[in-house]
């Protein structure tokens, strides 16, 4: 029997990228087939697309990238109970092992055995369908669109964040790179009840953007130096916890001199060098906290719980949107206009 | 009325200490007068003797150092109920103004009105008396020797760091500089459970006190890679939990590479250069904690209960024992002898 | 020198208040003297006045009721540096030692030594002016009114059940008995983040006031048995975290079956009874947690924080308003209307 | 092919168990077959026996009792990698989803779809072969013997007991009921660091084994008022947490009033009646936890690594030993010999 074929965009070698004919994937009896509507790109995609490699992850062969998804299941395998076809879903992109320490004790996250979309070499969603194992596949409550179930991929790194972060509802916040993990980390700042976030970017955009979705105020780390503005903004106060997403070195460095006595830095952001200077004398007085913080376990339904029965505005984040077949001209937009661009929306199955 | 005199070792300036005739101090009505027994020499103390200062203290007037104190209540204030006249008592050497938030969400260490013996401008007890607040005294069981009480206060810098650094039973914990600071928090993490310790030193007379003291191995850092040391004691496992506390760059520096995925790092050690570089993507990717530790809180009653009804070798890190009258000479051997002092004992009201 | 005098609302003898002349306190070094603008009346002051006791604390001398206060900063004893003259301020009503191992580890709510306003013997701040230890006095944000400031004494002990509870925003909770207490745990819950919160009471009009202030749904305990209409309100979900404020038996007992497997209950209401019936079977087979809720503790600055910069209905619960003159009217509106009154505000200096 | 047969002790309805002739499983492709060396009788097991049903659990058809078990690998499925024919390995009894909420979060003694050995309808291992889901071999330190190796299974219970009762080394523990899960209980609180732990039981015998095991002192609950005995043991101090293991309605009861204010219960004995009464107010009043204890999760690791490296003296609970073919004579005796008998081994594979 001839395999039923579908549109993917595949990654060749860096800056190649193209549409093309693959087979339809066949769900195992625990996973269920997706029929994507919609998937955003992230930064690591762009990041594979521009350089093909992440640290130890690498490019070898052709893949195709994406792995911020949501549709609707059109297939499930003879084990699957908890999703029917016709359910509308968001897509938790890393498959665990369930059998190891990690997984047993509730940091899947850490799982040596994940299997993780659009991480070399495993294929990730850029394509009209996708089969993923059912446990995690979500139902989207019917308020919820497919593109706020697309974004509850970024926003889980921020939920995780603040668990990491072990943040309080009466706790300052400083979110540093207000891109759309920063942004949707304040965001989930917001949901974990936190009145007073600031936010920091060198983009005048960014910070605009930031202050329409609820922060206290804003930074310049261009600007004076950024103590003074956080004093400023903060009546001298400072911040409780710093969730650090721009992988600046600076910002990085700074994190340090920013954070209250016995404040909690949490690092999101990777920094392409690995020797970042930080002033531990300053980190040891304080007796301050450091957490870092990879990817993120247990959030998608605490998502949809925080998303649920209030209103919010994670959907601000998106920029722009393409139909997979321009998927080159919309990776190229998060490549290179990062000023006008935040999340970008591609809408696989809309074929012009 | 005159005033009664007692000896005093007090630091003018660098390097000139000689022991004086102070006034005995008179308690306020929450205070007790404490006939010192016995009193150890802290790293601290040597740096004050040796620099002057430490990051920003600063000693610009006379001093009298030490905080590692017990010995005898002999005269109590009018409003002191928990001491009596008689008792032997190990002292908490810093005073904390119990109204702050820090003082009242029980991180009472990060008191920004601390009044901490030894630290200038405050005095400290190398002398025959000292009155301490009265709530900061605390009984010594019968079985527990004065030396053991003096030792509390560098213990509790061990057990606070295992409090910091969620240590549990179960972990593997490493423990980096072997130094008093280093060898009490190898001896608290036994107290808290802990079976598999590793020590790293290089200095071989302290590795062999770890091992002495109960250390599962030991890592030479000036010998083969630290990371390969490691995994040949561990069998590749690896360690949950580091305790640096020796404060050197490199050694701080290495603690990314050497704890586990999902491990903790606590630091103890004050580096005299504020930029150290660290690995964060490393950080990040392994989704590690670090934990500053600066002094410690609730510490001392817990720490005699966790000596009480078990053998303990927290002793076994005194090496020298001095009258207060050659207090030069003891600072000197706690400065130039690392290889062969680890803690030296002063004992005050024994003047030749 | 003669003693200013003032007017306070004296108790005699259980149902004997009257407004009588007293003196105005005068501040120790550490205290500053509040003019009260409002207070609240709490079910324990209704209760003082009804049956003149409370479990161990009996009414044996004349008593002035009352601990839920805000008012002006009038004079401040020479010591004090927090508050000044004219400043706006929410009262803290127990004192606490700050010395015993309670107030060192930050349940300061466990204090021993604690004095607590309007618990025999000491007396509350229905009255003029009452003299506080000053940090235990809160600057009212401008946006605040008096009226909120009060309320954040019956609030802390919602927020500090959420504390007690572990209360994560994508919790479901439900809140038992719909008193003061329990809208404003409602309210608590809302501050950190929580967004299915469910109200139960025999009340038709406080079950109503749950649904105005945010309530997700609503039960009757006097209506079908719970656990139906808790499934139906939650789609067979259940619900992760308990708040039982009602202390009615068989609230408390109901508890047990109404939480998820792991869920946790909160205890805050007391029952008249010592010997509730309770499932330990099941509460051992769903491996609940149950925690006790005294009081509060660290409350007030996270409390003012979370009520920043956001819309909240903590006023809501306010349905009367008196002069002190009027007192002994508003105590038996408080006893004796329970389906009509909330929380009822006094006045004093509003002398008419 | 005809299958390979072994023994087992089949339970056909109370007080029938006879052992029969049953096929060998055959281990899927992710189990391995395990020959049993030793199996405990566990109070389960006995009332299974006895009275045919636990609570919601009952013995509908022939069943094979026991789950605490340590033997030999000798057959691994195709998928299998952490164990290998030869391994001396202990056996977690419940095979989880590892797809839930429960598991994915690290409560997996919660999974909804946990299969458990002796919990009808699933087998036991009072056999001579048992095959397992690899992930729950932990293999065996070659100086842990099968004995030990098969006191996992309870010891993990006392272990999860101390992890959910946030036991510190610095606590004062009394476990009430000294039966084998007490014993252990209290082994695991020496081995959490513990040095003051008291135990209370009705049984003089088992008082003894408890001293003889480490305890600090015991209690008499048929003598002398509970809270006297403790007062006097103590000094007055109380204990900071109760694990209650005996499941009597009158220690269950009693635990209120013995813990300290900010105190901490444990649950873990089952007792017979679905109605215990609770002094509330007390729990309210003194803000105590109480936490149900449902088997264990993630104790296995951690259970071999704190028996490594020291003394301990689990193995001092088993009393007696029988083969698998006089099972009818060691049921009986853990029935009826309760002062005399503790833990019971069963050594299957010694067919006389």
């Amino acid at each position: 029997m001839q395999k039923q074929m579908m549109k993917a965009a595949v990654l060749d070698r860096p800056l190649s990228i193209e549409v093309k004919d693959v087979p339809v994937p066949e769900p195992r009896p625990d996973e269920a087939l997706v029929k994507v509507h919609c998937i955003g790109i992230c930064g690591s995609d762009v990041h594979y697309y521009e350089h093909g490699r992440i640290g130890r992850y690498e490019v070898k062969q052709p893949i195709i990238l994406g792995h911020e998804v949501a549709g609707t299941v059109v297939k499930v395998g003879s084990a699957v109970t908890n999703v029917a076809v016709g359910d509308r879903v968001a897509v938790e992109p890393g498959v665990t092992c369930g059998r190891c320490d990690y997984c047993k004790s509730g940091r899947y996250n850490l799982c040596p055995d994940v299997v993780f979309m659009a991480t070399p070499p495993v294929d990730g969603a850029w394509a009209d369908y996708v089969a993923v194992r059912s446990d995690f596949l979500f139902k989207l409550p019917e308020a919820m669109s497919f593109e706020e179930g697309a974004l509850l991929e970024p926003l889980s790194v921020g939920i995780h964040a603040m668990t990491r972060g072990r943040v309080k509802p009466s706790d300052r916040v400083l979110v540093t790179g207000l891109g759309p993990i920063g942004l949707l980390a304040l965001e989930a700042a917001k949901l974990f009840g936190v009145t007073e976030i600031y936010g920091s970017d060198v983009m005048e955009s960014r910070r605009a953007l930031a202050l329409e979705m609820g922060a206290a105020g804003v930074l310049d780390p261009a600007g004076a130096p950024v103590k003074e503005q956080l004093d400023r903004l903060t009546g001298g106060e400072g911040v409780d916890v710093i969730v650090e997403t721009s992988g600046s070195a600076r910002a990085i460095a700074d994190t340090i001199g920013l954070a209250k006595r016995g404040g909690r830095i949490v690092l999101v952001g990777l920094p392409t060098s690995d020797a970042i200077p930080l002033d531990i004398p300053a980190l040891v007085d304080a007796e301050l906290d450091v957490y870092g913080v990879f990817r993120y376990a247990n959030t998608y339904p605490a998502a949809i719980q925080l998303l649920s029965r209030r209103e919010h505005s994670i959907a601000k984040t998106i920029t722009h949107r393409f139909p997979l077949s321009r998927i080159r001209e919309a990776v190229e937009t998060a490549r290179t206009q990062k000023d006008t661009s935040i999340k970008i929306m591609i809408y696989p199955n809309e074929h012009e």
